[in-house]
């Protein structure tokens, strides 16, 4: 199940894809009474119906299941509305404490970032976190500022998202995944400059409108887990990242385990798991981008995300 | 004028000092008409009604002023409610953002974290920026947990913290006062060995609960631009930091006129200005905060925030 965020006649929706996803379903048509509003709330939802059931019941079908179950027959027997009738917009465009980011998570990125030094000096004995700050993330078919100001090393990063489902502290590795909601693709477009001169990472990837998300949440159910996905990245149709999720050298269930060690996750929270080899920095001369380029980030199952500059 | 929030028969209210600062008068009794109900909102409608009046007229008092005028007027004439009746909580509770931090920023604290090295070397040649996320922020006398199984070196750090009034990108720096409410105290407790383990800072300096502020957020009109005001930290009655703001490396105008070089700062967004030097980590060997510890941060004109570990 794909769910996006959308505006339809200057109104922000939340819905979810029809099966042979030419359509969209406002999720109003499917939970009439008291629908959620934002996808903040759908994923809050969820992980409180989970609850309550929790408090109420003691088997059978969950309430979760039975809004998937919902929701899954909705995408087969609604026509909903066409695409080309909404903008679509990122599935979380106000992520609520912006985006926790994995620096060094694929081996053939770590070694492009690491110059002359070998491989193996430099592959992190410990996760990378970051964070990258966000007002508002951009959507699908955005334009991403060029910021022509204060860099001329714009960089991409295709990047799979996990989106955290429900609160937890001290996550088990083994439960890693009852805590996820879904998958969506992040760009995390990265101004090198910035990055290397302040010396933590934290400006140089939180310039504005440099978050670009989407174009789905897509539902973990739709993903086996652990995700095995091709991921690539084109610039103006030049294949430039080309990866698989399995690569990850941290491990999604690793990322959680460690991180809510603690931290309390909370749902709606976005970790952003690392970026494969080929970023426009591990080219000599370095391949940044320019206004009028055009990125498309894609990732298998997910779906492509596509960005011009300026 | 010193802003709080407090908790009040189980309930989250705002409110300012009386001018003797022995009782807190609610906000709803000096703006009766739809008042504002958390500190973000107050800061906001001070920005909104600045905004309003830019539109509707062109000289004498602005509202912001009048708003002010009020609110002083109130802190003078009122009794309020005696202090010991409340509990103050952090004044802005849950941070939106997070807290935008500064690393290094007094040559002093430079100087401790650098071992061997000379102090040259070391003094950054831009700021380093980096984000706390935050969940909720402690009050002044709460409990600091101690997050003993993931660390033994829980330090201190006491920073001026500035609140952002207004919305506000590429602001210079000769305007930089302009886009300040106001000023408070954080206690930026750090994991050292997971700010150390994971390269970037971000995992150590966001453990649960080490996030202490406040216990006011006093209003610039209360405090000199710039300030130049005694900072200290106490370990269980030892003096252990012992500074001035005036010797920030990085003064407050440069960073808010750097950082929103391409990032729109918004109102209620914190900027952490950095620690002096004596943190427990520059000792040889460290003194780490232990369980039972009380650790007490104070910033001339703004108060003392006290907090003990376990």
């Amino acid at each position: 199940m794909h769910f996006a965020t959308f505006i339809l006649d200057n109104k922000e929706k939340i819905g979810v894809l029809t099966a042979d996803r030419q359509g969209i379903i406002p999720i109003e048509e499917i939970i009439p009474e008291n629908p959620p509003h934002t996808m903040l709330e759908l994923i809050k939802r969820f992980d409180h119906e989970n609850k309550e059931r929790g408090h109420t019941s003691c088997g059978g079908m969950s309430p979760t299941n039975d809004y998937l179950a919902l929701i899954r027959k909705a995408t087969v027997e609604k026509n909903g509305i066409s695409l080309d009738m909404v903008k679509i917009t990122a599935p979380i465009p106000h992520p609520a404490r912006g985006v926790i980011c994995l620096g060094k998570n694929y081996r053939e990125h770590v070694k492009e970032m690491a110059g002359a030094a070998s491989e193996a000096e430099k592959i992190p004995a410990y996760p990378v976190y970051f964070l990258k700050m966000v007002d508002r993330a951009a959507g699908h078919n955005d334009n991403i500022p060029a910021h022509a100001g204060i860099t001329t090393e714009l960089d991409y990063e295709v990047e799979l998202a996990v989106v955290i489902g429900k609160q937890g502290q001290n996550i088990p590795a083994e439960k890693a995944e009852e805590y996820i909601f879904g998958y969506t693709i992040i760009n995390d477009i990265t101004a090198r400059n910035l990055q290397r001169q302040h010396a933590q990472w934290f400006r140089g990837k939180s310039l504005d409108g440099t978050c670009p998300m989407g174009p789905y949440l897509v539902h973990k159910s739709a993903v086996k887990y652990p995700p095995e996905l091709a991921i690539k990245c084109h610039v103006n149709g030049e294949l430039r990242q080309n990866a698989n999720t399995r690569d990850l050298i941290y491990s999604i269930e690793h990322i959680i385990s460690e991180f809510s060690k603690g931290i309390t996750l909370l749902p709606g929270d976005i970790i952003s798991t690392g970026t494969p080899g080929g970023v426009g920095m591990g080219f000599k001369p370095g391949k940044f981008l320019q206004p009028g380029d055009e990125v498309e980030c894609y990732i298998e199952s997910i779906g492509r995300l596509r960005n011009k500059i300026g």
